[in-house]
């Protein structure tokens, strides 16, 4: 079989790194080109010491028009708005998988409020399609852009999608999802707010109120239920470097116990979907996977019930989920690379 | 002036030992006994290697009926089991400042659902003042029996009491209270919960909807308030050592900058809370200390309101808080030894 | 081609999970059964919340007589005095790779007097093989019984031995070996020095002019010089879960160019080690992999140089390493399986 | 009694924040300016929280001519560039307690080696006393320029400085010195090397062969001894914040108890130095403390000694040891604001 040729733009940023590290495992796949503005000329082994002779690649300056057509899938791991200023060209010849928020916002306003700057290509927003892999499956299968879902939302959507959907959740008051989250989601920074003394030992909240994912959680519970739901979102800085658990409130007439059997029978036959166990989800037990690990439990007060959802950021988040959109849109079993 | 003899119970607990670091440099002290079933014998500077010559102790076993009646006053860093068996010696000629939970909530009845087994002195029970030194100080002066509040109770109830007292929350719906404690705060366990790779890059939540701070945060909020009000309460264990930050959910017709002026102003001479300020709290900022750092911000929805609320657990929410309480009752300047 | 069946005995512990989640990628190997005491009937998914359904096993007590004979290669991740008891009935119908201290030694008096306990299976020691991949090659690959090197003993002697058997190192005094480890190093523990309270942010030294690896490092160091030379050895506890740093101080009259380059020609064919590179060697960049990292440096004094140089405790340090002995047993690809 | 007034110049760095926090503390001392060039107009409660009201000072820019002479005792914690630049112009007026590397080594032409820019200040060199407390307390008492010592030195010449004088150490070859540090040992930095990603869960040694600290430490060594005495100094990166832990290697014809015992007699009345006990030194045992707590211990080869020596870099290897030889300059009790 012919391999898919692959390219990764921004591949020196950690979800680049942890792509790659997959990609050359994957049977199927030929990587051709990663670029890197700041890393232009290096190997990435300068990342991976451990690899050594055949499987290392150098750095490239990001070229669109050079590179777009020489790949049959591309990643791009950019900032968001750099993201918006190349996807169109890469579309033209390749699958494009977008790991930015450039293309999750379905709708222009709504992002250009909260990410206070215009977006200039409605064109391929129009066409792209929302990657959460085992909601979209049908979608992702024929996109030309998919737009790789963040990591807050995908630890909070893949549970309440579900239970939304069945009506197993009551709209009488908003959704409170209060998540916490390792250094790694804020990417490779060397400001003081990433500094090893500023996190260590520390905890706090950021964002609150204001943080970019909450139109995102938003709009695709909004897509599923048959009633609008509001939800409140609260992202916190957790010291350590990989997962997020997400604790979520919500009013529900149903037991926890009706809701696990009812998530559990749902997904039953996702790979990368685990739900309730004998002990509650852990971030540390699913670091390095692409989990998502969920229980839903019951709280000290009748009719509201608390779940807790914990995946690893950098891959269920970002790159994980990237690659299982791969594997579903280029045939390839979803696990391919991923185990 | 003659100084105040003191004895600490469960001096070789962490509590225990961040009490009597503060009580040598209280100047209107002389702490006269130690007790430690683990470490009877050994001198305290074990746990305290910087403690050279003058200023050490021996570790005693606890004998109550011997030690009652030589210290004016008596820390008990106790199981709230052993605190309940040894409470009612003490208090017949010391006062007595209860660090554990035995003599928090009010109702027996109450106690014994949630700690599942009975409460043998109903007597102290009775006699016992809850003792958030902020909102209780009239009652701590002359309280013999002083009940030291638990460590997330704290956090939340700073916050939320001059809030609810006002009217300024709406009871339409349980306040959302999900807190995220440092490891200090399961005391020195050897158990595989405790250990390091557990623990380390690893975040979860634990004792949801049963976890035995719930009914006393319920407690004190339902004093204040002329109209009831329910809350669910959802701990955390964090990768550090000590701290405890709380994110609160709460319904309200006022703005957080309503909020934030009233409490500013409602605590303007308090010496350990800080309202506000050009940042959000973090526990890191306020480890080591005994202040409660709280600040309330909107939410991405109007009618809620979100606080932050930070601590360092063992301090403010455990020994610095008794020897706040302390001072109180023996007339000191409340800062004494704590700052 | 029919698959290498493959036993683990003492598979819920660190370097058996690592092991396991190892073999089950490995393309010509099938796991046949896994033991535990402590675990058996649990599912090993128990440890590995990713794996669902088809790859998961249950671990089993050890019943030695039953399982020798049933898979062609036997893993002992079991403690030294264990592994002797049944390292022999295994042997009989199973190649065993102990990653024990059990066979490491090859004086049963060194030995007594290191371990303290009389060495009672002298006739597997004498067939053993001790199992330093890149070292022992020729003979790991018709071993019955291979001693896979202790963690410490790795870092330090992949880098030593070809400087020593050129000639390189002078043995006018003994060479310093100072080494830092993760905390996996000692195990799943459940003591008060394996909590987090005692590690975290917290460094010393242990076992200092005592620990077990000290006569390992020697024995080695001394089969490939010409000249007898000493060492010693003092390992540290890191407050971090994976990874090895040694700093080795020896004597030589060649400069550290000169050593790199030889050492890079040395190991210019192989997979798994790494020498000099642009920057020093950091446990943090290999771990999770099998690589051994070092590099010799200038001291600031003429004539002594040193080596840093780092490994991942449990995976080339352990269970990493194991693998690569398999494969080099086995016939497949080095690599197979570790990449 | 009249205050003495104290300025401190550079004082939002790390050691700056520490001293204010004890000088506050201290009975005899009124802090009368503190600047920050970064920080200027800010409180001092920005990094302090726990500071309300009273307590608080208004960074202010250095202005050198105008806080001369305002100060009886100016404390500067300044990179060693501007220090130079600065401190004579303080030293006419006030007793200057110098934190960098300024005015430790003695020999322009070493400090030009190490430091690679002309030293512009020989005269105010040229008074400096070395302010290692135990050690010089006599010119201490005198001096108008001290030299506060680096971390590293301090936690090295403390142990050995009185064994090299009474003749216990051997000068057949260089002393061995392994050092491992906190995070803080950098500064507040926001290169990428400071940053969390790259610190957690990582270990290293940096600046090999090449550490400023090396020639200081040989020049005190060289003082006592009637023999010259070679050293080699390793610095390496812990994943913490506090703490040092140095690791010597050394040649003695006495076994580690005679020099334990001579040692601890040597130090007896010594509020700052703890030598030996039941456990070997451990960084985390005394963070936050002004002590250095060392032990000597026998190595695996006779004639080899290991010490195994503790502080906390930012107390008694910056501001601790400078409040010390603040109260020793100025007739306090030597522990005065440090206990």
């Amino acid at each position: 079989m012919n391999k898919i040729t692959v390219g990764i733009v921004g591949a020196a940023g950690l979800g680049g790194i942890e792509l790659y590290k997959r990609l050359i495992r994957h049977p199927g796949v030929e990587v051709v080109f990663i670029t890197s503005e700041t890393y232009a000329g290096k190997n990435i082994s300068y990342f991976l010491p451990e690899l050594i002779a055949t499987d290392d690649l150098i750095f490239e300056n990001l070229n669109a028009e050079k590179q777009a057509g020489i790949a049959d899938a591309v990643f791009l791991a950019l900032p968001d708005k750099v993201s918006i200023q190349y996807a169109a060209t890469f579309v033209k010849d390749s699958v494009v998988i977008d790991l930015s928020a450039a293309y999750r916002l379905e709708d222009t306003a709504e992002f250009e409020k909260w990410y206070r700057y215009p977006h200039t290509d409605q064109a391929s927003l129009t066409d792209a399609v929302y990657g959460l892999s085992e909601w979209n499956r049908d979608a992702i299968k024929t996109a030309n852009l998919i737009a790789n879902p963040g990591c807050y939302p995908t630890s909070v959507l893949l549970p309440l999608l579900p239970l939304l959907k069945k009506g197993l959740i009551k709209n009488d008051r908003p959704i409170i999802v209060d998540s916490k989250s390792g250094v790694s989601g804020m990417g490779r920074k060397t400001n003081s707010a990433a500094s090893y003394l500023e996190i260590d030992s520390n905890f706090r909240a950021y964002g609150v109120g204001i943080h970019r994912h909450s139109p995102e959680i938003s709009q695709e519970l909004n897509k599923v239920g048959n009633i609008p739901i509001q939800s409140i979102f609260t992202p916190h800085l957790l010291p350590l470097k990989q997962g997020i658990l997400s604790t979520i409130y919500l009013l529900s007439d149903s037991s926890a116990d009706e809701c696990n059997a009812f998530l559990t029978d749902f997904y039953k036959d996702e790979r990368f979907v685990k739900v309730g166990g004998d002990m509650l989800p852990e971030t540390g037990k699913i670091v390095g996977t692409n989990m998502n690990w969920f229980s839903v439990v019951e709280s000290a007060i009748e009719g509201t019930l608390v779940i807790v959802s914990a995946i690893d950021n950098l891959i269920k988040g970002a790159s994980g989920q990237a690659l299982q959109n791969f594997n579903i849109r280029f045939g390839f079993a979803e696990e391919t690379g991923l185990v």
